[in-house]
């Protein structure tokens, strides 16, 4: 839960606060956070948390004053990802750009010198859960800390490991990072990857757009999720559990859409092959006929 | 690094302060991350730091008013640990009686009634590392929280789990930590685990010990470790330096002490058999009689 060491880092000097673009559940999550120990302000107060779309860069209130600007880049539960034109122009000079890259780091090239903090939990397309990877511009880490700021909460401590050993990491689930990170290099680096969740995110959207509604997605086509797809079943609750299960017989599982949203979710992360998304296509086309 | 959610969990309500009992370097880490958020009161003011023993219990200043009272079982790298009769009965009626017992965990049974919280990093005798086994009371969970706790310091974000999911835990490293329960179980139990422990550092306590003051162990005989057994080389740099590198060659190896005391230490935890042991004392023995 990278975010809550952030305003423990940056808000220690003259600025008090930060400023949140809230565009799902972990943007969400990430403010909600933030409020515990200072007075976050909004960059688009009136989301109503419908969280299918982006405001257009106009209607983004920009607030100079504040010390760091945090967005979201994949809204795992949503569906809800910028597209590679993040409009980097709006930050104000100067003002380190946070993301949250959890659920679609290493999906796509990153444009680094944008960047204060990108940071991601490794379990989506990286490793095995228990890592988190945070890229910090070494300016940023320990320049404003506040003095509260817990041990493991101090980007220090991780910096100066391990000259200075504070805990003992998650040895394992690293090392198996680092394999997988060789892999996805073998396999064609970041280039093969985004044409590859390009590749299949379109095959899945355009057979939800082409079912006539007996299928649907929410979410303005603009902002759509490469690695998650939530959908309905003719957004019929009962018919959406007759769905999940016959799917889990059919051995596509964890469909289920996020308690907080319902409905279903497909996440179709690096590691999910084309055939993958064909296999849950051809079963969708299957329900569809018998379920009329 | 469970001990920075210790004062967040359990300072929000009407007391606002803890007591730690400061043997070593650990439990000294424990009350510096409380110094961040409150005003924690010592047992033992005057240790000085030199963690060689633990006063006796009429020497302890006992707070009544504390919220809590903290200590630390085995002291890692100071090789200081409390016998099995831990005077209980100097714990002021219902102050919760919080231990780290991150070094010895699993190393003999613990009587659980006189404890509100143990907690443990499991890379000592539990499983890989990427796992802290936290044992909490439930009444002592979300009673007395502070607002400003962190999500992920918050102990009913993993009471709670995993009806409600807030982080995706280390899996593989838990699963591990299950599979050397179940071993450790099958090997006899705590009763054999610490019956092994015992044999084990008697064992090298009595080479050290009878060696003449070749090597030597500074910690009160009261109180030393059976997990961790730091040693000195004739108290001398270069003669240490020398033994840690023949006995890497030997195939003795992580026997330096750590960078705090320096010296020699040897981790003897439920991993090594018997025969590691005999295998470092005949080495011990062989460097004696090279290096007179």
């Amino acid at each position: 839960m990278q975010f809550s060491t952030i305003p423990y880092n940056l808000l220690g000097g003259e600025k008090k606060f930060g400023q949140y673009l809230t565009t799902g559940a972990w943007s969400e999550a990430a403010i909600k956070e933030a409020k515990k120990i200072s007075s976050p302000v909004e960059v688009w107060p009136d989301s109503g948390a419908k969280f299918t779309t982006v405001p257009s860069v106009d209607k983004w209130q920009i607030n100079k004053d504040a010390a760091y600007f945090h967005y979201c880049d994949n809204e795992t539960i949503h569906g809800v990802e910028f597209p590679t034109t993040f409009p980097f122009d709006v930050i104000p000079e100067g003002m380190p750009l946070i993301c949250d890259m959890s659920s679609n780091f290493c999906s796509r090239p990153v444009d680094w010198d944008k960047y204060g903090i990108v940071y991601a939990g490794a379990q989506k397309n990286v490793g095995p859960a228990g890592v988190c990877i945070s890229v910090i511009r070494d300016d940023l880490i320990g320049t404003n800390m506040r003095k509260d700021t817990p041990l493991l909460f101090d980007w220090k401590t991780f910096r100066d490991a391990p000259t200075k050993f504070h805990n003992t990491p998650a040895c394992y689930p690293i090392y198996v990072c680092g394999l997988n990170l060789a892999y996805m290099k073998r396999q064609g680096g970041l280039p093969h990857l985004e044409a590859e969740a390009a590749r299949k995110s379109k095959f899945l959207y355009d057979f939800i757009d082409g079912s006539s509604d007996y299928y649907s997605n929410p979410v303005d086509p603009a902002y759509r999720s490469r690695m998650n797809i939530p959908f309905r079943v003719r957004k019929d609750d009962k018919l959406e559990a007759k769905f999940l299960k016959e799917a889990g017989e059919a051995g596509l599982i964890e469909l289920k859409g996020h308690r907080s949203v319902g409905g279903c979710r497909a996440s179709i992360y690096n590691a999910m092959p084309y055939e993958g998304v064909e296999a849950l296509v051809n079963f969708m086309k299957k329900f569809r006929d018998e379920n009329q």
